[in-house]
């Protein structure tokens, strides 16, 4: 391949970093790729870093060792997160969406792919230094988002099923209790998904009463697969006292019983306060 | 915001556009973030389109008209596309992936982001033509690979439930006929999640006998919705007589029952072939 220039390296380099988040590129692999030498390509990493941070469109890391190189970790400023959450909690707030049981129609949002790119960088970045082997969901709502989020942290995605099913081979099956209508229900689990030892980040659609939550939790102590982190796209105000603790979530709604106009829907506090991270 | 400097310039659009598949980006909306001239701005844009071409990492699109302005087309090369696929059906083909039934452990690669991304920009691209409005899964495991390729379509993507839920609000329930287990099951979709007189891609995990396919175009049936293509990613040799036709596959196995050692995985033939576009 001919010789590269610099404005030609700077595109291709750019799109190549962002498609795989959180690969490493070791420098010769560029240098072999554009027939640049090793200071040039040095330089336009040195330009692509300040451009990411300049325009708020991500992190370009140096790692370094043996196995060293450049991860580009997806990110976006605090203001353009807000200012997404908002919007979506202005579009989730209209009445014709509160649903039987103090539930909300989220189906649209959660599987429009922009929409859940967004938000699994947003919870992404409040995940990297917890440094999770793979994101946990249970089926299906949240399998999008939970997707986008393991996109953006570079790990594999993890589906817990309702039932263990002849595609899996053989599973592991835990009962779990829901939060809302204290029934039983089962949850399943292939054996050759995790490992012992691994760390999980688990991700889902909706917390109400944290059963589900509790339940992934407990499934992973049965593969003894230590948990790094809850997230959420929308939470209850209440329930106050939930079966979990520690959670992440984006948004919170409020509605009282049978009173569609009382609805309620706010980006979290740790997305508006200036100084809580909570 | 100070003048940004063309290296710079090339970097911050090249991520902006790259990460909004299908989004049409007005030439003023890049004017005014960079504080650059329309004719600086559109030399850019054609140096971004040939770096695409050139290192075939997808295609810049002119759009013209009132609403018109640029929109990126994720892509590969043919050979690229070959590449990740074959090296896919080397890892599948291990036998201890042969699961009672004939079916083949995929469970792992379908939620790897990384695979299913390139999956879907794969699948994508031979479907830009058929302007689908949607993308239409059945639950669980092909809801990756079918939000990947939503995203490349720049499209929402539409999850058929198994039993209508409290989540999804009013739904349609369809009875159809699973391929492989003359068995009746139900196929549910939210009422709201469709219009009459849209267009549906169908992607799924797994082909078989082709009746849950034949279901989710019996489903789209009921919205009037017109079916503008269907697309798997993985197919069996057998059965030839299927419930469906002119979908395309990404990868085709073969195995005998109750031998592992038997298990073949290829590539389809599109994919490998020089001049057959089957």
């Amino acid at each position: 391949m001919d010789r590269t220039r610099r404005n030609e390296r700077m595109a291709a380099l750019t799109k190549i970093v962002t498609a795989s988040p959180n690969r490493i590129f070791t420098l010769s692999y560029f240098c072999n790729l554009f027939g640049a030498a090793k200071s040039t390509m040095s330089e336009d990493i040195d330009i692509l870093q300040d451009v990411l941070a300049r325009f708020e469109l991500g992190r370009l890391d140096t790692v370094t060792g043996a196995a060293g190189g450049v991860r580009f970790r997806p990110g976006m400023g605090k203001t353009e997160a807000r200012r997404i959450i908002t919007g979506l909690c202005e579009e989730l707030a209209h009445p014709s969406r509160l649903l039987p049981g103090g539930f909300l129609y989220l189906s649209d949002m959660l599987s429009t792919p922009s929409v859940v790119r967004s938000m699994g960088v947003i919870l992404a970045e409040q995940f990297y230094e917890a440094a999770p082997d793979f994101v946990l969901t249970m089926e299906t709502k949240g399998i999008p988002v939970a997707l986008m989020t393991a996109d953006a942290l570079g790990v594999p995605l993890v589906i817990a099923r309702h039932s263990s099913n002849v595609y899996e081979g053989s599973a592991v099956n835990i009962n779990y209790v829901t939060g809302s209508a204290d029934r039983i229900e089962t949850m399943s689990l292939s054996r050759r998904a995790v490992h012992a030892g691994q760390r999980a980040l688990i991700v889902d659609d909706f917390l109400k009463g944290g059963g589900t939550a509790r339940g992934m939790i407990d499934l992973m102590g049965e593969f003894s697969v230590q948990v790094a982190g809850m997230a959420f796209v929308m939470a209850t105000a209440e329930p106050a006292h939930r079966r979990i603790h520690g959670e992440k979530t984006l948004m919170v709604m409020d509605a009282k019983p049978d009173d569609p106009a009382s609805l309620v829907v706010r980006p979290a506090d740790w997305l508006i306060g200036e100084t809580s991270d909570k």
